[in-house]
């Protein structure tokens, strides 16, 4: 098959071998794949897995690998030991896990289970889940980034004395402010550098966008939490301010660590990013202002049907996050775009063009 | 007055002007205090208070500090617009704050908040609590440093789904360890490196000892967690484990990251201490893992409410806790020996003596 392969730290299209589906797994036929910043993390850092002792994840850079998880792909075959309940043809997709021989991987994060850069990939039978849309797959393929902002909002139940700030609009900060907005609360609070991030997290339904060059995300959250930037300060500093929950959406060192030191005392904290070499933290002053911090942890099975649900009956509406579509060939290429932060939120890969 | 004064990073015991209450006041004589690690913290980082932008703190090296915040005292006189509801002659007790002209301090953390280390020192009448106790005051002092560990236990709610570990047996440690017991939940699993501290903890109420030299607090947790070091470990693995809750009751640097190293997925880690620089941590780890941290904050006016009744009503046992009690000549040795881990939890200064 064709497909967009790492090797060594560089990514070309090339012809390697065909997946071979085995017990339990579907062969499947990749119509849309989002490029996502942790693609480029993982080709970027292949020591990062070091730490990590899971065996989801193997960045063993002598050999081909085949990114991609967010995908939406078709159905071409069954392997041995499948139920064979999604017949040939059907349009799926499912959180990026393949159940192996030698354990539970990522798919498009190990050599032996390729993702949807390439024109074909396996799937987990049970895994697999049925897209009853009929959305484009560009389109449903950013149900996956969606499940991550999904969780994180929905586990952070955020109460109506809460202000919530989203740092970082990318797309799982932009997902985090969709999902705030669908439960209702708010107002959100947006920040970003990039000013064409910043009217998609308004599109998202972000409703005070600010730019951290221009003014402090803090002292912007106490305006909006004090009711306006010029009164009523009085009035709240006898009732109270409104809680701060703020979700980290950044993942570069430094952004956590601000967060600590600026951001109201009892702040709850979603840190969804996270440098691969960690970061020092100020832990006296998170110790003093009673913070916690709730670090990533991807979304549950159940919040990812959620999400990916919404995505395909159209109440979650993803088209400001989704850009331009590429295909196989000019994946080196798109890869290299998907790190300028002015561009979209997702570049889609068609390996079918 | 007679007090132990710190300056320039030394206590010496000397005679010092007698504090006057203001309004709202009472001048109290200090009957005991317990010397906390704090105090030692306090006196060593001069520096540790420049993140700290509350006020509430101040070290200036060049003017006299009367340390100590954990103490019971009898009122002697009350300040000019006081409501005077506590007679004269009245054992009390506080959270060690003091409301004054230029804002709210910490006791015994300023130069114009003296603390119990002294003859005579200042609450703030709204803030006292009558001692309704026959206890001696060398066992009612201890209910500060209960607080604290009362205040993260309560806040915990640790299920009975849930297995929790208390690492570092200092008095924070301890009344973690004797709160989770009171609440019910456990087993509890105690660690320090230090026999005597281990030993304290078990006349806590602790039921699982672990001296780290000797195996890993998370090997030992897991044979906690799965019934028994030998067996009944696929069973569990069926089940799934016990949840885990992790109170870090150390402050040292590298404690906390080792806890996010080495604990489960999942786990809930509530960090008391806090080395003042901050610290390394492994975020990327943390992440994967799904850890939420819990800094700090002390303990609410509520809990400390709690924590000081239980005390008093003899039902919180505080005596494996409280260690040989001190004249005020013997203050500077007595901190230098508080820095001994194979001391006492507590050693109380007595200034009556």
């Amino acid at each position: 098959m064709r497909a967009a392969v790492l090797r060594n730290g560089v990514v070309e299209t090339r012809t390697i071998a065909d997946p071979t589906p085995g017990p339990g797994q579907l062969l499947v036929r990749s119509l849309a794949c989002g490029i996502c910043a942790s693609d480029l993390h993982f080709m970027d850092h292949p020591e990062a897995g070091a730490d990590d002792d899971s065996g989801m994840s193997t960045y063993d850079t002598d050999v081909d690998i085949v990114m991609g998880h967010e995908y939406v792909a078709e159905v071409v075959d069954h392997g041995p030991r499948t139920e064979r309940r999604i017949p040939v043809g059907t349009r799926v997709s499912s959180l990026p896990i393949l159940f192996t021989a030698t354990g539970v991987k990522i798919i498009g994060q190990n050599p032996e289970t390729p993702g949807g850069f390439g024109e074909y990939f396996l799937l987990s039978e049970p895994m697999a889940r049925v897209v009853r849309s009929e959305l484009p797959a560009e389109l449903v393929s950013v149900a996956d980034a969606i499940s991550v902002g999904w969780s994180a909002a929905t586990r952070a139940q955020v109460t109506p004395r809460e202000v919530p700030m989203v740092i970082g609009c990318g797309a799982i900060g932009l997902s985090t402010i969709g999902t705030l907005k669908r439960l209702g609360v708010g107002p959100v609070v947006a920040v970003d550098f990039n000013a064409a991030r910043r009217e998609t997290a308004r599109a998202m339904g972000a409703d005070v966008l600010v730019d951290p060059a221009e003014v402090s995300p803090y002292a912007a959250w106490r305006d909006v939490a004090t009711g306006s930037p010029d009164g009523a300060r009085d009035l709240v500093a006898a009732a109270g301010l409104p809680g701060s929950v703020v979700f980290e959406c950044v993942g570069l060192p430094g952004v956590l660590d601000g967060v600590i030191m600026g951001a109201e005392r009892g702040t709850r904290v979603f840190s969804m990013g996270g440098p691969p070499a960690g970061e020092h933290l100020h832990t006296l002053t998170a110790k003093r202002k009673g913070i916690n911090i709730q670090f990533g942890g991807g979304p549950s099975p159940e919040h990812w049907d959620q999400a990916f649900e919404a995505v395909c009956d159209g109440s979650y509406d993803v088209t400001p996050m989704v850009g331009h579509s590429v295909g196989l060939d000019e994946v080196p290429a798109a890869l290299d775009d998907a790190r300028d932060a002015d561009g979209p939120a997702r570049i889609i890969v068609v390996p079918t063009r």
